[in-house]
């Protein structure tokens, strides 16, 4: 290995391009892929090539999910034989699903065998049973094992989410043997960010970050310049708390360790980032009673995924009727109640969304534990309460001035102030009690907060109202 | 620098303790913070500091944040000479005031000037004026210039994101020369995953993985090595741009340059993860009309910033029983009206916010853009009705059954397929014609839509009862 020093030629070196930086952002641009889809539609091969040649995997992806289906399947048609096999893992699954059936089994192996492992398993996990199995003859049998290997691990798992091609080496070795052995390793992962160091049981004992390997001298030993504070990830570890432990340790990367401690992957932050927008979406699904959010899954599919939560909408919304039925013969007599009404029940149900949705991120993000759950209910009982005279006092005069009547006024403002308690309180209490019993909160929480302040706000103003008016 | 083979000592080398991977996950366990408060509770510095000397800056943060006000300005006084600098980075903006004005000017200074440089910004950004210039004057002359840089961009983007620790070396040197340099520098950034190339007028050239420069022999030239794909970051770029280029690209770290083009600073990626939370958290703030998300945020604040929404909200209910008061006189002659008319107002509501959450998401995402937004709307408008159709027979017989009316049920029905339509089509215009004039459509959308659920409900089914039924 040649230690001359470098010639000091700067000067003569050709000067390489510099790369501008976007007057907006890197998305691609509309009228980009206007002028793909006019190439396609009048099939001009060699244009439409020349066009998403330049184009990174993750924006000939967007491309691909942009266009509709039958440009989509001219375009595989074109780019499929030469795609960069990263494409597919930047895909959404109903495009895949399509990619996937107009490349045929044989290319589609051949891209898949070119990932790194982890977002090999991803795609694969997606498919059915029958593609699986007939993919699974097309691949190489050592590939083949590593894949039915990680589907052993539970879904959303470590195991699931880590890549197999990592850097370990033990700690009695120098950096200069390190470095050297780099250089003539074969098979190493493309990037990587930290070394980890093994004892000869193949357990971590310490993690080292590349820039250090560089900054260090040679004849330094590795034990001498490791962390050993590292966070293993155990293979069944929910992706949630893998996400959670890289966020609030700032990780770039972390072995995984199975059972026995022994080192048998590595997570990378950027597959971390693609957890964090799962599990984010995944709230605002869940509260907003969304099946998922695919934007190019096929019509019947949405609606389907959709059709339960506003069953049960329905449900609860007949139940708020019933209530309302029970004061049939005090509406008749009093139809101002009938136009007032909706005013309780609709703040309510807002008063309570806002503390649900703090309550339910909160939990998400393990912000709201048991250590400062009663602290937390208390204070948005407070919220609800000062929220709830203020808008008792608005409301109350509303009512008042537009039905000339004072006696109506003091019954909005009394059925406001204990709808948006009760709208705090539930907004609290209903999320916290599913995830006591194990529920994710996100997903039910919102039913039944609007059944209580519907129900509530009815009926506290209804049954007022007949108490006091008539 | 010695190039002699290592010592092959491995056995003898004492072995280092292995870390266990956890049974659960990695967040401060609840008994633990009981066993704190306890502590603080009874005074026993020494037990307290021994509880507390082990955590990591991110858990010292959390448990700062769970306990109640008192024991936090306890602790501060045990742990505040001795904190690591990074919990003041990772504490809530509430909770991060109160312990600042415990610590006093000077020993704020101290951590402050120990942070990163985008670290200290995004904490100095946060305070009031009156506190900005009185550390301002506490802190060393070269580190007050360089927030007060810092500040001069834009809030929220690029600029107060980055870091100006960074490595920049030009294309001419070989791997070994970086190397040398890497070892000999001072001041270098703590960890850092890539080396930027530059040229002469100090714009980036090029960029290469520190996993590569590794693996590469002494003799290597930098710019035989180097990725020219990049992706520059504008200082002007605001953070959710950021975000969005670091995840299409699977970027761990990228290059920040001036208007000239020029190399300024560089953004790692565990800093766009805290941005992407932000901007999911952002999402589902605005969705439900909640101010912001500090859980630690005194009640009052709370109060305040939850107020505006409902005051809203409020207008957009009493325009529903403007509504509903046209029709005072047929609620009047037919109760029953009274007692269904929430009934489909809540579906469209509920069916009108599943279609708006997917698209703000897919806005924000940027899956949805003029390219494919027409596409878009149909899909939602075929959603719509078919849901519209099923909706309509469902509680077209309940109404019918609840009532034995037919006739009252074929309204509802009638009522449920129009206001399923309109909510589809409104889920998706209101934010998309948001989006179009410049305005966040998570922020407005969701009083819009509800407000023509709601009014269109209620004016369908009670003006299609007063023409059929009467």
């Amino acid at each position: 290995m040649s230690e001359t020093a470098p010639p000091q030629s700067e000067r003569e070196a050709p000067a390489p391009e510099e790369t501008a930086a976007p007057e907006e952002g890197y998305e691609v641009p509309s009228e980009f892929i206007f002028s793909v889809e006019e190439a396609l539609g009048e099939g001009r091969v060699a244009a439409v090539e020349e066009l998403v040649q330049p184009l990174h995997p993750a924006d000939l992806a967007d491309l691909l999910e942009y266009i509709t289906q039958e440009e989509r399947l001219l375009l595989i048609d074109i780019v499929g034989k030469t795609m960069d096999s990263e494409v597919l893992a930047e895909l959404a699954p109903s495009v895949r699903e399509e990619v996937i059936d107009q490349l045929g089994p044989r290319d589609f192996a051949r891209i898949l065998s070119d990932l790194d492992s982890d977002d090999a398993v991803e795609i694969f996990e997606d498919l059915d049973e029958e593609a699986q199995n007939r993919l699974l003859s097309a691949l190489p049998r050592a590939y083949r094992q590593l894949l039915e290997e990680s589907l052993t691990f539970p879904e959303d798992s470590a195991g699931r989410l880590m890549q197999r091609e990592l850097v370990a080496v033990p700690a009695a070795w120098t950096v200069g043997q390190t470095i050297d052995f780099m250089r003539a390793a074969e098979g190493l992962p493309d990037d990587f960010y930290d070394l980890f160091v093994v004892n000869p049981k193949h357990r971590p004992v310490g993690v080292i970050p590349l820039s250090r390997v560089l900054r260090s001298r040679r004849p330094m030993r590795l034990s001498e310049i490791m962390d050993t504070e590292m966070k293993p990830i155990p293979l069944q570890m929910d992706q949630e708390e893998v996400a959670y432990t890289f966020r609030q340790y700032h990780l770039v990367s972390a072995p995984v360790v199975d059972e026995a401690g022994r080192l048998v992957g590595t997570i990378t932050v950027d597959d971390v980032v693609d957890v964090i927008d799962e599990e984010a979406e995944d709230d605002l699904v869940k509260l907003s009673g969304l099946g998922e959010i695919d934007l190019y899954s096929a019509t019947l599919d949405t609606t389907k995924a959709r059709f339960p939560w506003l069953v049960v909408n329905l449900l609860t919304a007949v139940l708020a009727s019933l209530v309302i039925g029970l004061f049939e013969g005090t509406i008749e007599q009093l139809v101002a109640l009938a136009v007032l009404m909706p005013i309780v029940a609709s703040m309510g149900g807002n008063a309570g969304t806002q503390t649900l949705t703090v309550a339910v991120r909160a939990i998400a993000m393990k912000d709201l534990t048991a250590a400062n759950a009663l602290r937390f209910i208390w204070k948005e009982l407070l919220v609800g309460s000062s929220n709830g005279v203020l808008f008792a006092i608005l409301s109350g005069i509303v009512a008042w001035l537009w039905f000339s009547d004072p006696a109506l006024g003091l019954v909005i403002a009394i059925a406001m102030i204990v709808n948006l308690i009760v709208a705090g309180l539930s907004g609290t209490l209903i999320p916290l009690g599913l995830e006591r019993i194990g529920v994710d909160p996100a997903i039910a929480s919102s039913v039944f907060l609007t059944t209580v302040t519907d129900v509530v706000g009815f009926f506290v103003f209804l049954g007022l109202a007949a108490l006091v008016l008539l």
